[in-house]
């Protein structure tokens, strides 16, 4: 095995969601997934809700009552549905953490799941979300009546007393998880208490420090790679050259592209150790931070070369490289796969913070769009990031949002498209 | 700032321990001023028990009797002075994290430390150890007759029966944190269930995770330096050169060394991603893993080069790299404070792992081995580490026991000392 992973084990992980509609639920459940996802994991989420719509498209409360055996039956149903392609995903596709997202309210159906786990040698992980707070409820019954398939087409208020009734039926059998022989998390009022009950594997222990640190208060990320640089106009990769002129021209414009889209909100910038970055962050009124992690991806033998040189000195790794972006790993130097290996506490330092401002490299912003953006490890290297452009994300419930705002300042493209050779320029 | 730092907030905190005696508070303040101090966070302990042996050097249990006025008047007494230390130590020596070890059993105690903390900006953190494990409590008894200063030179089974009673002193007025208001982590039998209370700050959420992570199964690790590769005997520093012949000596020997040391007991083995680690390890019949962060430092624009060329082409660099190694950075390398940070995944793991033997390069192994034995920084980058050796640690309550087993084969020497010009050899 190659590199630092964060699946050095040979087990595989049942994540089984608990708890009454409404508490976000299926918003950790995608977290979980895209996290493990960017860290070459492979992890899949299987909706209950998903398999239960195929037969019953938009019930009403009553189809939740606990007193209403034909909901019951339906319900119980779905989920046998989404088990039994849970586990064909596990041995077809080598699946390595699943997630089961569904309420699991009850003792009774947390045993059976935890049966089926037990027989297939799965390792159970539950994971409640526990919430008494009003607040953090009544944003979820709004976010889930205006986005649920299961309310699509109906008056929002009618919705919303539906979805209401339903979390009574639900409470009425609730059963929190009390039993310490089990793997738990607990959050409570999303992560304000947390519960950790026999984590065993450093898998667990990893999904529970990511939980450990989300927090749901709307912010930003702003992106931006460095203005041109020196080695840019130069055509070389790597080396820790200056801002070319228009690269200062970038920099001194940045500070009004950025209040312009940042407005009075507080904001802290971060760069890399490299002097592009720092000399491009240099005119924002903001606290700034320096991480090595930013710094660009090493090129190893090949860092100050051009891709002319490149190619016509190793053109074998030139090729290599094209075939497999994502693994290949320079000579002495970094790997995409590599990159995402220490992005890993920027990561989850950027799901603690509020508005942060990240002013960095080609390859680094490819890599840390790529996990707020979901996108697959092949096609990330290839992304176009053009220079002189800050990206704003804005998380939300279901995606996050994409806003490019592009300085007027002409730059060289740097982009080099997959099986294009430099040298028949 | 530079690099990436785990000290990135302006914030002071004091982590007061709660719990019973023999519940291993010490061992965990200890890990954590031990951890924290390795990734230059400043950390210190003030433990109320030396404070109040001043006056009282060795009571017995009824000194602890929450009936005894005068046993209860000297105890608060040595709490004040500890604490009193303590916000010394954050306003004269720039403390960041203190550790207050004392039993802070009731409510009324910790009103009264928080209030003091409150007073002056400092964040609390309460880590409650609590335990209802017979077989963890004797064991805690038999190391505390045996090894605290209140019982030396008394008779054993006395130093216990004592010992046990000062414990149920204590139980009769022991209260829980149960207040949600306050920032606190509680371990219940030493990490089996975790329960984690409004954690706010970066640097609070890495001291949980790190409590999250440890276990006091016994178990050892053993360090070696790749076999002497060929930049070795030439003298270049970094690349990725193989073996030496007496380099693949020390490789076919290594089986039967670390055999006689570690006997049946599993084990693992963690290389770094260069040949020459590879090549050492090739021979150990037990599971291997690839780490890229076991990489050596790198030298950057010095790497491949012998400490004469470097001395030559840079003697600035190799000037200032004496004045201050352990913050020196290589042009476009690492210093070694950037390799402590890329081994703090790699020391998380290590607290979570059993039986682990890591076969990695001088200056990694330096850091790795100042965790343990808690070098201090300025000392760490000038250890002698010699090639061809197997270094065993075992963490016992109290410290970490060494052991060297030497090769019996010959190979050059790395080292070079403190301001030796390697031009006048």
């Amino acid at each position: 095995m190659g590199g630092y992973s964060f699946h050095v084990e040979n087990v595989q992980i049942c994540v089984i969601m608990v708890g009454l509609p409404a508490r976000g639920k299926s918003l950790i459940a995608q977290k979980i997934v895209r996290y493990l996802t960017w860290l070459s994991v492979p992890a899949k989420c299987f909706n209950v809700g998903n398999y239960r719509r195929i037969e019953t498209a938009q019930p009403t409360a009553d189809f939740f009552d606990v007193n209403n055996p034909e909901g019951e039956r339906l319900r119980k149903i779905a989920a046998e549905a989404a088990i039994t392609d849970m586990f064909r995903w596990y041995e077809e596709d080598k699946g390595v953490v699943a997630i089961l997202d569904a309420t699991n309210t009850t003792k009774a159906r947390r045993d059976w799941v935890l049966d089926l786990c037990r027989r297939r040698s799965v390792e159970p992980l539950f994971v409640e979300s526990w919430c008494d707070d009003e607040d953090l409820i009544m944003q979820n019954i709004i976010d889930v009546k205006t986005t649920s398939p299961d309310y699509v087409g109906q008056d929002p208020e009618q919705a919303a007393l539906d979805f209401r009734n339903r979390i009574r039926n639900y409470e009425k059998v609730y059963e929190t998880i009390d039993d310490t022989d089990l793997t738990y998390v607990k959050l409570i009022n999303v992560g304000s208490q947390v519960i950790i009950n026999r984590i065993q594997s450093y898998l667990e222990s990893r999904i529970v420090y990511y939980l450990m640190n989300l927090h749901i208060k709307p912010r930003c990320i702003w992106l931006s790679r460095h203005g041109e640089s020196m080695f840019n106009v130069d055509g070389k990769i790597g080396g820790d050259s200056d801002l070319s002129p228009r690269g200062r021209e970038y920099a001194r414009q940045l500070p009004a592209i950025t209040r312009k889209s940042v407005g009075d909100q507080p904001l802290t910038v971060w760069t890399s150790t490299l002097k592009r970055t720092q000399q491009t962050a240099k005119y924002l009124p903001y606290r700034q931070l320096t991480w090595k992690a930013l710094d660009e991806l090493d090129g190893g033998q090949c860092d100050g070369l051009t891709y002319e040189e490149i190619e016509c000195r190793y053109p074998e790794d030139f090729a290599a490289r094209d075939e497999n972006k994502y693994e290949y790993r320079y000579p002495g130097g970094e790997s995409y796969r590599d990159v995402v290996i220490r992005l890993e506490p920027i990561i989850m330092e950027l799901e603690r913070q509020e508005n942060i401002m990240i002013v960095t490299h080609q390859a680094v912003l490819r890599c840390i769009y790529a996990y707020f953006m979901n996108v697959p490890q092949d096609q990330s290297p290839w992304m176009e990031v053009p220079l002189h452009t800050l990206i704003k994300l804005e998380p939300k419930a279901y995606g996050t949002e994409v806003t490019r705002m592009k300085a007027d300042i002409p730059a060289v493209s740097t982009y080099r498209e997959k099986g294009q050779s430099t040298l028949k320029k």
